[in-house]
């Protein structure tokens, strides 16, 4: 059962002890404080963890300072939308809003190789109007003995030259829950100069020990990743480790579906589950075309089947794409083959907007439909 | 090894016997003729059967009338492309053209239960502007005991109303070749009203000897559907037993992935794939929503997860789109719960224009930079 | 629901046609009489097909001539075990009995090549005490250019050396209603020498329309191959085409499933469904190591996996094991690379025996235990 | 390249360290040093690891003490078999030996729950001849609202219940290194009255920095499962991050493949994999039915699936099977409905031993039959 409180209502607030007392006495009841930080102000709500099945709702609504009372089903209670249309979704982050209305481009580059490289691509990144980007430090890779990422040596320049470069968010995907106070650490230092969204990779989408570590901590948003061979409704039951720790700034990534029925793509690219995501969990969507299609081979229309991947997730309402470039493509160190070239940014920038532009016009037609209805 | 003649070149042409004679005398190689109905004139190709390594392309580039020759791999000779990027695609039915530059709807009932339901289906094709439908009246079920269409018996009336709305083209499965002829047989007696698209489903994608017997007719264009369970180049080569026994008017339909990956949709939808079939081979891609993802869920933008996959799948260039269409819920014979209302119709169609318009967008934004560079 | 008559009344008895007549007059139910040959007598089962859920047990079973009476659940209705451990199952054919509780090897060629090769293939057989085998005739392949086997005109030496031989049953591959006319033709032509046990293969498993046409004849035994990409359960529900149609002397044949999770075998072995089919079918069940494992690598102890693979069918219960042999390994036209050698076929009886040895004592174990508890 | 050393050569010898100075000369290539423990002698191995393509296999093998030298892949370096039949396989630990020869029951717990259940379990073990068990102190659970495992409040209890039933060995999973820890303080508070073998599950297969962790140390040995949704060689390969880290005492585990294409089982059970990784790997292999059936169906003949699974991987040559029992069904906490009953633990016993009879009967014959060759 989720409490939400009225938006006035903080924790100096009388109504905020009142109730907060009373729901302590409920018996074989735990709460759960949750906050989302909104533009303007800051939204509580309380999870009701336990056998809420007897609870009067009636009754938990009449508290002091409360707004509103959800039931929700047993799956993702936290970040799941419970058929609730009004509850809110996205956060903002170092002055950059999320949500499932909104989109960002992440281009960058999968494992950091030079500060050069990191340099070249943050550049032309700002030549583009993108304060975004991706940055693979930590990577954990297949075979035990293959390249394992420059780790936290590679942080200070990267946090430097991001924020010389004027980026607000860096992906960055973590593999160990020491890797967090790492990028904590080294933000600290370098002045705090970018920020950072923890990424999960879907190697790590039941490593349920690194969800509730990441999850534990507020600061960071997560990227979260979904898992190979499991169900969608498995890898979002996973997200909600990170929101049940005390984490629902979380984005659901997909990043398609391992099977060779995907073949010639690396996976099959799994982009119709964006409106599912959406109407199951409050979550933006973020999808990966790069790990999706894994090749640059193109159409006869010029077009690369990474941008159409990419269209057609931001074409039904994809809220984030993470995407990887390469600044020198023949020394690339990991996931070349498959990376945009930096000629090709500002097409790909032209192309997003378009397939943007087009979901905002069906989204229009669908509203005038449903209300002429 | 495949040689293409003049465009001027025809069956009459004493060119064309020269060539045919001087072929005939290649020991261990047989010469199979395609024919191309174009809008304006017929493209004739001859296929060279047999062991062509020890050719010389340019002996037979050097026969008479030959424009052009193209050797090719061992995988769908016919109809794949062969990194050729000047091979005729496309033909025309019935008036209509289709090819992987056109887009066409086909709207109907996955399954034919009254006149009346099929007159309500079509008066609405015709208000919409429609000329091209579907519908089912040949069904394979899953259980023998279920419902399995109602065959030969409706044909009569379908065809009559579809020549009265000015239906051109109606996509119909056939699980039998007799069906075929059946088909054949009713458009003849009721004085061929209308056309028809044969149409193999997935549970045939692999009855080579159905398409060894629809190929032997070239009367009639193919819609043939991707196979449950092998890989998408299986699915492509099973098509070219169509091409194989003459007939190469054959439309690829991506239908969805079955696998529980896809969940909650009934399928994992494969749409991504569009650009990989116009690469590999010169058939159109047609998308069929309705099956891949087989319920009527919306996401929170209002928008049908139907209508979703339907615009990716438009916007990454798909040729056409099978789509159920219901003219009583309740009452659904087949495929029921995932079927567009009537009313949702119009809305469908915008939708569908807005996601082609933005692939049209891009095309041309590709020229452009593709040129440029 | 089926009606199971006593087992000494046939057509000429006079309950027969009174319980018929009875059973005619129930709107709405239309009655299938099917007739299963055992070893001394025939049984005769009445399935009433339409909505029985009205119908009272009590009553039925009243008539004359009625022995039990069973509710049937929708799916699998006649081929279904439907929790009814007395049911009769299995079926005599050309002097070979087949039920869940028999084991048949039927080693053989894939794809008839020569007739040299078939009579090596067949007096090894004879050698080694064996009357069952399979030959291909018919083989349906991937690419439209690939061999597609001999087809009839192998049929007269094929059956003829059967005939010489001893060999009673032969599994052969069929993929057009025509060819079961042509193999019941050369038969007859030939003097029956042997027998056949019509062969539907996986890419065939939904192709209702060969299904219902191998149902229609009640002649010959089927052996029915598990479809790829689809469940079990769709699986079970296809053979039961066969039965519907009045055929319901069907062998159930894993053959494994087509995914990569297999590799480095061509197929993910999925003989662990024995004791599945078994319980939900009256079927009894073939296994087929040749095209589960693919390959003919062997573990350290020196058994080749595909051994490896037969012997855990067969100590589960699997009642019949269809494996390729080769008689000239380096010219095998189809399948040749997983073929086991000539010289391995008495080890691969013997390994056999072993298995069949053990599943022997497991199961009189298991009925120690059931009974002592 | 590994390079074995005489099996009298230890740390102490003069050839040691003549042959470990010549190594540290080799410009750009590492040495690290695996010890074996056997039941009589330790044997030494140092692995080469960098681009040792341009190292003189003689010039190493004349290094003084070296015995033999091994060319690796590049996958799987220290676990694999590299097609070398005399690399030493399996160890001991505890008392216990463990390889690809031996074969060992580990029935026990899925979750801890109270110490009676756990004494009743023991028990019975004990007097049955077992001397090892599974206990689940800690559980990831997909669900994070679903109960976690007792985590290590349980361990003391179940250590020294261990001790006084005289088990050796318990395997027991870790999601975490911190659980390692706890696990080694409780043995030594304890008095280590048992052993464990640290279980590593599906969901952590690729959480690298686990395996790192867990490689670290070299005391415990290690269980590790396949993987969900990943090829088995990507599952082999995980496995090496442990060995690459220091420990290759590991014991390779099929659990199933999660599919659909397994139902009704929970899994596809893919114990014909068995011969396959002993053929890739030196790790002895464990199969576990519990959670690849996942659940207490059973054929016609009496026996549960779980025991035909069983079975099917023991007469392949498994050489350990993980099994959940349940000492009181009703209350069960986690994977209840698929645990043997306590009143199975015998036949269950007496089933495997008759299927362990047949594999070495096989294997007899393999010999018997590879030397008459």
């Amino acid at each position: 059962m989720i409490v939400i409180l009225g938006s006035n209502i903080t924790e100096a607030s009388e109504e905020y002890q009142l109730t907060l007392d009373a729901l302590s006495q409920l018996p074989g009841i735990t709460t759960r404080i949750h906050q989302i930080q909104g533009a303007q102000q800051v939204l509580t709500e309380l999870y009701l963890i336990g056998d809420t099945r007897k609870l009067s709702a009636e009754d938990i609504q009449a508290l002091p300072g409360v707004e509103r009372v959800i039931r929700v089903s047993e799956e993702y209670r936290i970040l799941g939308r419970h058929q609730d249309g009004q509850r809110t979704s996205g956060f903002h982050y170092n002055g950059v809003a999320f949500s499932q209305d909104t989109l960002h481009v992440f281009a960058g580059l999968c494992a950091v190789d030079t500060p050069e490289h990191v340099e070249l691509m943050l550049k032309a990144l700002r030549e583009h109007g993108q304060v975004c980007t991706r940055m693979g430090a930590y990577k954990p890779r297949t075979n035990p003995y293959s390249f394992q990422g420059h780790g936290k040596d590679c942080l200070p320049y990267v946090f430097d030259l991001a924020g010389r470069y004027g980026i607000k968010v860096i992906a960055m995907e973590v593999t160990h829950e020491d890797q967090v106070d790492e990028i904590h650490e080294c933000l600290e230092q370098t002045g705090r100069p970018t920020g950072v969204m923890l990424q999960i990779g879907t190697r790590n989408t039941q490593n349920f020990e690194l969800l509730k570590a990441v999850g534990r901590q507020r600061e960071y948003p997560v990227l979260f990743k979904r898992g190979f061979g499991i169900t969608l409704n498995e890898s979002l039951n996973a997200a909600e480790y990170l929101a049940s720790e005390g984490n629902s700034q979380v984005i659901f990534c997909l990043r398609g579906v391992k099977t060779n029925m995907g073949d010639p793509h690396r996976n099959l690219v799994d982009f119709s589950h964006v409106p599912v995501v959406k109407r199951l969990t409050r979550m933006p969507v973020c999808v990966d075309p790069s790990h999706s299609v894994g090749s640059r081979e193109r159409a006869p229309d010029g077009i690369l089947d990474l941008m159409h991947a990419t269209a057609q997730g931001v074409v039904a309402g994809a809220n984030m794409v993470l995407v990887d470039f390469n600044t020198a493509p023949a020394k690339a160190l990991v996931d070349g083959p498959q990376a945009l070239l930096m000629s090709e940014l500002g097409w790909f920038l032209e192309d997003v907007a378009l397939a943007r532009e087009c979901y905002e016009k069906r989204q229009a037609l669908s509203q005038r439909r449903l209300h002429s209805d």
